[in-house]
Order: C-alpha cells, then structure tokens, then sequence
C-alpha cells in the first residue's frame, strides 16, 4: 500500500474505479506523478502511474527510465514504442468505468488519447483530491523541503559577500544558482530574480545587464530543487547608501513578514493571515504597495497548491508548508521583499528557512 | 499583424473564430504562448494570448506581468484578479463559437474553466497546426538559438579543462550550468546530465554523488537556454586510458553521427536520416545499442516538436532546428553520445554547435 495513494483517495467526494496521471513532454510534466512514486531520478515525459482505490500503485514507464523507475515501489511495466504504451494502458484500464484523472497535470490532448484508447471510460476530474493530498506534506517531504531551504539560507547568507558594485543581474543569478549546486540542489527551483534599482518594483522581472549601482535596491529571489522539492526564499539589500523612505520600507516589510508569521497555526484561514500582515503595510505611508498574495504552498512545485491571499479561502493544516513574503513596491524607485519558508504546526509555525533578515548594506 | 499567428492560422486543416492560449501554474505553461507572444521576461501564470484570423493577437495578463507584457506587440489586458480575468476573457471572446485551443498545452482543468465561461464555444484542438507552425523557425528564433549554440559549445571545448578525477556528477553540472550563465544564458535549457562510468549507460541518469574514475566514460549532455529559446549538446570523454572497445564505440558514434548529418535536407524523412545512422551502429559489434530516436525538434522547448525515429514520419522543412544525437549504451561499462544541432537547408544542414567532437582524454 502507498500511503499517498490512500491520502489522494481519502479526499476523494466522487467515487472512481482508478486514477490515472499522464505526463507530457517537458515542461508539461504533472508533479503528481513525482509525488505517487518519490522517483527521485529521471524525466518520465509520456509515463503514467496508476493509483488503485486498495492504495496500489502501477507504473508504465519508458524503457529510458527503467533504471529510475527500478527504484519506485510499485509495480512496473516497461514500454519501448508507443503501441507497447497504449497497449500496457488498455490492459491495465480494462472494465475501468470511472477514471480519475488530474485535470490540473494532464494536458487535454493527453486525455483526448487516453478516452481513445479506453473508450468505455468516463473521466472523473480529481485534480482537488491531489491537490488537497499534496498540500499536507509528510515527514519525507518535510525532510527533503528542509533541505532545500537549508541551501537557500546558506546562499541567502552569503550574498552581501559576493555582490559588489557593477555585477549585473545576470551575473549575480549565475552565482546564486552556481552556489546553491555546489551544496547540493539539483538546480534551482526557478530561475533565480535578482533585479537592481527600479527593476527591483517588478515582482516577477527577469534578470539582465542592469549593473549594481550605489543607492540601488538590490532584491533577490529564489530557492533551491533537492531531490525535486523545492525552497523559494527573498532578500532584499540597500546598496551604498539607505534613504529615509527605504528604511521605513524595510521596517514596514519586515514587521508585516513578522505579524503574518505569528498568526499562522493550523485551523487558521489563510485570507486571515494576509490579512493580518497586509494591515502591517496599509497602515504605514506604503498603503496598497503589497501588490501580491502574502504566500502560498510550497513542495514539488514553486507554487504548491494554497494561497494566502484577500477573500480565497485556505484553511491552514498541520505541516502544510507555506512561503510568507510580503512586498512593498514603489515605481521609479524598487521593491523590498522578505521571504521566508514555514510548515503549520498546531500551536504556530516552524520557519525552515534560517537566513538573516536583517537589513544588510552592501 | 503577427506573422507567427498567420503561420499557426495557415496550418489549419479546420476553420475556427479564434484560437486561446493558456498557461498554468509552472511548469504547466503553454510555450506556444511565448512563441505568439515573443515575450522575452516575465513568467505570465495563468495568462491568456488570444489569436484571431485576421492575424492580430490579444494579451490578457495579470498585472504581476505588466512590464513584460508591455513589450509585447499586441492589444493588451491586465487583470489584477479572477474576476477581472474571467470578465476580460468572455468580452474577448463572445461571439466566438468554435473556439481553437492548444490541447498539447492546455490542462484539461483550464479547458473546462473556459467551457465554463465561454459555455456557446465548442473546442477545435488546433495542437498539430501550432506545432507545425513552431517546427519550422523564422529567423529571430535562428538567431536566438544560435546564440543557445554558441554558449553551449564554447562550455563544452571548456569541460576537459576543470573536469579532474574525483570531481562528483553534481559538482560537474554544477559547473557547467554557471559557466553557461555567466556566458549569457538565462538558465540551462534542462538540468544538466553529467554521467560517470556505469552511470552513462542510462541516457536519462540524474547527477549525483558518483566521482569521475580513471577508465570512467564522462557523458554530459546538456544545453543553454537563451531568451527563451535552447540549445541541447552532449559530448563524452575517457578518463585516464581508452580501450580498445570505447576506441571502437566512439569511432561508431562519430560516423553514424556524421551519415546522420549528412542525410539531412529539406524534403527528406526524418525517419530515413535516422535508418542512415542507426545502420553505422548496426553494423558495428555494437547492434541494437542504438536504444533511442536520433535527433528531435529543437525550439522553445528541448523537445520542441518532431522527431527522427524508425517508423516515424517527419518531413524535414528549411529551417527546422533539430538534434542529431546517436549514442551507443553497454550496461555495465557506460555509454557513449554525441550530439549537435543543426539547421535544415534546402541542400543540406548548417551545424549550430561548433564544439570539437575528436575524442579528448580527461
């Protein structure tokens, strides 16, 4: 029994003879199929995993990923062509009536070929049902996401001694990146943001030959992949000199950060929670600055499932891990994030990332 | 009017009102999305591209992407929540009854929300003709790959400079994706594969805490990304001495490489172009050890559409990218592969990786 399996059907509100999740070519890969069968290596594009309502798993993986799929607990078959997958597909499926299937991962043309090939199969969409089992992670889970923020911190920690004057944003990413490998991330769990100056406004900017200069905001967001779990962390640095209106932007994002972490405990609603810590923002001279959700879940993906955002409802569970980063961003001038990693616990919350969050010049 | 949209709208074996791209949550991105739009930076999560026949292309984007979204030649929305982008979509779109959607792209959850909204639109799944339309590229996208090209190689002919004995797969690739980075790439087009010894037998292995071994095959294959767009190389190299059994591998890679080159032009068969190769080492002591496609489409993705397999049609057009990467595999001893990218002409192909392919020691 895979107790994975059980929690995806635990949640389940319509019953199904079977779920199956179909991966694409990359990037279109579902990370559900990843969380079912913890392969921790391989690419899987086009393999399906079968979940059972009695807890079983079965795999139907390319003959490319047979080591990696050797080391899944399940049972495994191996396809060399595609007549051998959709051959092992309609076996496996036989007098399934009710398929559940991901609707988040599987791309329509992927369940346009599984309705082909098992015809007498309605879909049932499950994808809550997955999302909901993945956003309470378990202890391998936990373990694997503390280290990926591990790595985080440590680079987090070392930025004021790499960064100088005139690096460039490029250049800066590179060595994030560089750094968070050389401790052990597979990669990093998106391209790293680092944005100088005005670019610093933009949330999501992506990074190019801007050069550091004195008086800049130098902001800097990322996280770590280990073993596919992921950290995703945010630092901000004066360069050179801090005015008035930044330290007061810094103190403002910071206590935020601190409110919106205090008021996590499992049972909460998330929206309380952004509620909270937007208060912090929109009472200081930044009202309405915070231009983004406060956090979301965290795990195999970046964007795990679960916001903390205004009027979405997230009701907190013990050990869902969530990011905690609120913003102020001011055009013309550059933003301030501070962004931290948490799990809910009952009585609060632990915060897995442990870099500084101090303001630290440059 | 965007020719690219024209060229998605000229493949078309079915009429439709309009055509919607639609991105997911990472990765479950659309590419075709970025290939309509040209967008160089943003992430663009949830954000829509719609295409008319008239050849004009409307942006809905969330207000996280309204920098990059900007720079895009198109009429464009910005929404700042769901309502607003739910509103946004059915003004777009009303009217519109048959209704073009990327089924390679979209998840199967996001098509339903548009059925949802849009409930008078029945879906025509135009995947084929957005894929045709990106196989072959026009020249921005050339020259962007090419830049992929240029900053993969160059990483390449450097590997026998920092790799030594006792270096780890995950140091390797570490190393190999900074360099990329500081040359200019925004990110590796994927985790970079560094195989040692054993490990290089599987085509798909992930890095790991292995350390290169006097007589280990090292196999590294992995590739820029540049402004989106990628570039996918692989080289090996024996460590310490060669036998005389990699000495014969690596001469049967290098000519079923080479016939392989040589097949290619426009109006050939991809299939054919991998008969020729395939047959080098088919002929060879190394039989069968051929265990995957030759080559595939290169493009926004790695595997970008098309591929060069037995049994597999694909008619090489001028300008498409593809990967020419035969590889023999012996379990046990390791594998060896060797691939570049080239680009169809109408008399041949232009090879856009330049790094030696000699056999170098380590």
């Amino acid at each position: 029994m895979n107790p994975r399996v059980q929690r995806v059907y635990s949640n389940l509100t319509e019953e199904v003879d079977a779920i199956v999740l179909v991966n694409g070519i990359e990037p279109n890969l579902d990370l559900s199929f990843f969380y079912v069968t913890g392969a921790e290596s391989g690419l899987f594009e086009e393999c399906m995993a079968i979940l059972w309502p009695d807890g079983s798993l079965e795999l139907i993986s390319s003959k490319l990923e047979e080591t990696s799929a050797s080391a899944v607990d399940a049972e495994i078959r191996i396809f060399e062509n595609r007549a051998e997958r959709e051959r092992m597909l309609k076996n496996a499926l036989k007098g399934v009536k009710r398929l559940g299937v991901n609707g988040a991962g599987i791309s329509y043309k992927a369940l346009q070929e599984i309705k082909r090939i098992i015809p007498r199969a309605h879909e049932v969409d499950v994808w809550k049902s997955v999302e909901k089992a993945r956003i309470v992670k378990d202890e391998k889970e936990i373990m694997l996401i503390r280290e990926a923020c591990r790595i985080a911190s440590e680079v987090a920690d070392e930025i004021p001694d790499f960064l100088g004057l005139g690096m460039t944003e490029t250049e800066a990413a590179a060595e994030i990146s560089y750094r968070m490998q050389r401790k052990g991330a597979s990669s990093p769990s998106f391209d790293p943001n680092a944005s100088f100056g005005e670019n610093s406004a933009e949330p999501h900017h992506t990074p190019g030959t801007r050069r550091l200069k004195r008086g800049d905001l130098a902001l800097f967001d990322f996280g770590a992949k280990y073993k596919r779990y992921c950290s995703d962390i945010t630092r901000t640095f004066p360069s050179g000199r801090v005015t008035k209106e930044v330290k007061e932007m810094y103190a403002a994002v910071l206590e935020s950060q601190r409110v919106g972490i205090e008021s996590i405990r499992a049972g909460v609603n998330g929206k309380e929670v952004d509620a909270a810590a937007r208060m912090v923002i929109d009472r200081s001279r930044f009202k309405g600055k915070l231009i983004h959700s406060l956090g979301h879940g965290l795990g195999l993906s970046v964007h795990d499932g679960g916001r903390m955002a205004p009027e979405h409802d997230f009701l907190l569970e013990e050990n869902c891990v969530l990011t905690v980063e609120p913003g102020i961003y001011v055009p013309g001038l550059g933003g301030i994030r501070i962004e931290d990693n948490v799990r809910v616990t009952v009585t609060g919350c632990e915060v897995l990332t442990s870099a500084s969050r101090e303001m630290r010049m440059i």
